[in-house]
């Protein structure tokens, strides 16, 4: 019986990756004129990747690393109005309603009763909790920890700070690299909800995945009975 | 005694606010050719309350703010590399060294092996651990806490997490509005140590301070003997 079941949010509880993408799509057309749409998706990752140190995840920096993307890519001849454009999808963005993905409301209701529920995010402070307010989720989470990145200290110093034996800990998540890789290493059981989408940054070598042990499953629908299974 | 004393971070233990005044007066001179140094500072300000409420604090929203107001103060002619070099501004501002106030690494060492320590700031969590790591005094602390916002509400949430009675926790802070009075008002006890210069955002009208109480301190030097003569 695990004493505690902590969440990812984006892509786990509420759709993200398509708000990123579609909105990447948008900025590819404003600069078709200029570059094709691969080119510029290519060159604004490697702006993001180059700012993730300074920045961090989310969506101002997000903007933030479009808007040098079209500077560079336009060699400064982008417009003040393009500018803003692109400035007025991050408000866009931050204010889009929180979509919940399939069966998250029920398996939540269902779980709160009987475990304590963490939702263990990373990303921006100010915009996770916007989006756990606006979810309607908040209710049920005896513990909300937003983080700036999740290795396996990461883990272990949520494990320690709640007072939780590592195999007392489950993490549900889409993403192997930040949800269920570094829950595994810190000793605690993962189980992995793929998404639809897996933003680049996030994706795994196959290989990482080798004699690591978690489950597998389609739907937060399932976890329920994989859990009542145990 | 107290049993967890908490300090605030920006302009209570490093300094912050001349940071975020030298970029602004950067940001007039780029625009004094459309607008008064005062005129740009306004607007800027008035652009940045408009957008604290989906960007949050912290450097990356104060960023997209100035781009804004560039555009806005420019009718949409700032150039591209205008736009580049207040971008460049803000890398320049998340890897800032950390310049610690007079006193303060003595003041906490002094203390650390006496009381739990915290840091309690509101911000951008990403940047704040980056500076906490780079002060060198993350040791000190027995835990951290950055918030989005820091009122009544927000220090009676954290009182519960830390099992501390209202009367056994310090809070330690520049801003009379985030630190001093919503500490007092969820029962807890407060030191204000002004700093040099205080953001208008933070600024309270004196009428706000009436039949509160808390002490006041000229340097972070005097707290161990205020705490000794508690």
């Amino acid at each position: 019986m695990f004493k505690l079941i902590a969440f990812d949010a984006d892509d786990t509880l509420w759709h993200n990756e398509p708000l990123f993408h579609a909105t990447e799509s948008q900025f590819a057309e404003m600069l078709s004129q200029y570059h094709s749409a691969e080119w510029v998706r290519d060159r604004l990752f490697a702006t993001e990747m180059k700012n993730l140190g300074h920045f961090g995840y989310g969506i101002k920096g997000f903007i933030l690393s479009m808007i040098e993307s079209a500077i560079e890519l336009t060699e400064g001849r982008v417009s003040g109005s393009e500018i803003q454009r692109v400035i007025n999808w991050g408000h866009e963005m931050l204010l889009a309603p929180v979509d919940l993905l399939d069966g998250v409301r029920d398996t939540i209701e269902a779980l709160a009763p009987s475990y304590r529920l963490m939702l263990l995010t990373k990303g921006d402070l100010f915009d996770q909790e916007a989006k756990l307010a606006r979810s309607g989720l908040g209710e049920h989470f005896h513990a909300v920890e937003i983080v700036s990145k999740k290795d396996a200290r990461t883990y272990s110093a949520i494990l320690h700070r709640h007072a939780v034996a590592p195999e007392e800990f489950l993490m549900v998540g889409n993403s192997l690299k930040s949800d269920v890789l570094p829950a595994v290493e810190a000793g605690a059981r993962a189980v992995h909800i793929p998404y639809e989408l897996t933003w680049l940054h996030e994706r795994v070598d196959e290989s990482a995945l080798l004699g690591k042990e978690f489950a597998r499953l389609v739907s937060i629908r399932d976890l329920p009975e994989w859990l009542a299974a145990g």
